[in-house]
């Protein structure tokens, strides 16, 4: 971004580089922290998955939240190890998985065989395209006041955008709107499976909190909240209509343009309450 | 978004749905506009290819650019006829391509056979992650205020985005700035190839002009930019440092947080000339 000084303690995931910097004022050299961006292998069992570009951050993390939103693993139990492995050309991440889950894994890569995939995870056909999570059985709701609250706190919590500009975070949040976890990506996917995997690692009951997001709220968005249980994804940006669909089948509250006093609410508003003081 | 009043010619690609406004003055049931996310099919000379979550508007041009950004063929010439066809689950897009090429995307689907290809089209293994495009042989520069032009004139030419608040633009300039072609979508990729298409089919010289974006600057947007021979690429918000060093090697010129006078060059700073009028 711009920050004249460089942050004292550098988050990781970030590199100094040099620029040009433009103005009414003229053209000065600069210098500038921007956001690493680095190909990660995803490998179970030994043979490998897939390769994601992400920030080279909380990789332990994202193997849990991406195998369980990728229904790869059904909770963080059938995760027997995670091994980060960097390399020249990018980071493996080496996950060994319960027997059942990579007997299943193979049988989906199998019945997959010839295709390239693109897209949307291997999809390459319509009918396979848009997957319904199950739906969420759960009275949970949240007051107004502790939706607004967890926004509020986000804005501090983004170590990596403070300085680079260029990340997204997701973070979960506790009754009263307090944050229990943050975590920020180059991709907005990305950072919601760190913080879907970092749930998992704490054993957060997923249905005690809600979800926030600095990004928009997209089918995929929706989806992956939905499997990971959360009842509430608020989003300070907006939503698509594929989001409002699975949203609407799943029970998740989804929520847009989150900001200042204001939540659009699409699906299931009965999971917000209205006029409460904070921790109610 | 908020619109009291929906747009008298709505854009395609936007759906009017039912929401519940909170803010501090309390709560009120209200209607709104979101962007549509529709699961769009890419089939070549038959064989389905990929699916990609696109806003429905302008997939000829979608066609024509992901085939050229993805290497798939060499030039528009190359692509004999587009048929979009719209379905129950999502849209078709029937493209019929050279058979040079189709031989060639057959040849790269059976070396890829037994994957399933997630996050990098296909890609599984590491040193296959990170694609160079060839380097641009062009002397190519344009004014800074063309550049600033581009941008400001950007935030008007924006439909989609000013009903739904929801999809990203991307937009080719000529020497003076002026817009030539914009194109809008929920993904950001997704805009960048609409709009290489659309300027491929338009039979604009890309190294006649350069390419403003309403989103960040990602390692795969400064691929599709280099790959179209556009020589400059701007963004409006952060870049990643592997979008910087793709663009270093490509010979495109890279700018980030290009806001109000601002424009923070990473790369190429040689393409923008300063203190120059507007198509000088």
């Amino acid at each position: 971004m711009n920050l004249s000084d460089p942050p004292v303690n550098p988050p990781p995931a970030m590199r100094h580089v040099p620029m040009e910097r433009r103005d009414a004022a003229g053209a000065q050299a600069a210098q500038d922290w921007v956001a690493m961006e680095v190909p990660v292998a995803l490998e179970f069992n030994g043979i490998s998955h897939a390769v994601m570009l992400a920030s080279p951050a909380d990789l332990e993390d994202f193997a849990y939240g991406f195998s369980l939103t990728e229904e790869i693993v059904d909770s963080a139990a059938d995760i027997r190890d995670v091994e980060v492995v960097p390399g020249e050309q990018g980071i493996t991440v080496r996950l060994e998985i319960a027997s059942s889950c990579f007997a299943r894994l193979k049988e989906r890569r199998r019945s997959l065989a010839g295709r390239t995939g693109c897209g949307l995870c291997g999809t390459e056909s319509l009918p396979d395209a848009v997957r319904t999570p199950p739906p969420l059985n759960s009275q949970a709701s949240f007051s107004q006041a502790a939706v607004l609250q967890a926004l509020q706190s986000l804005r501090s919590r983004q170590p990596l955008h403070d300085a680079t500009g260029a990340t997204h975070a997701a973070a979960f949040a506790d009754t009263g709107g307090g944050l229990l976890i943050v975590r920020e990506d180059v991709g907005r996917h990305n950072a919601l499976d760190k913080l879907i995997g970092a749930m998992q690692r704490a054993r957060h009951d997923a249905n005690a909190g809600f979800i926030v997001v600095t990004s928009r709220a997209s089918y995929e968005m929706a989806g992956k909240a939905a499997r990971a249980g959360a009842p509430l994804l608020a989003a300070v940006s907006g939503v698509t209509g594929l989001a409002i669909d699975v949203a609407q089948q799943a029970g998740l509250c989804l929520i847009g343009f989150a900001r200042g006093d204001n939540l659009n609410i699409y699906t299931h508003a009965e999971r917000v309450r209205k006029g409460e003081p904070h921790g109610q």
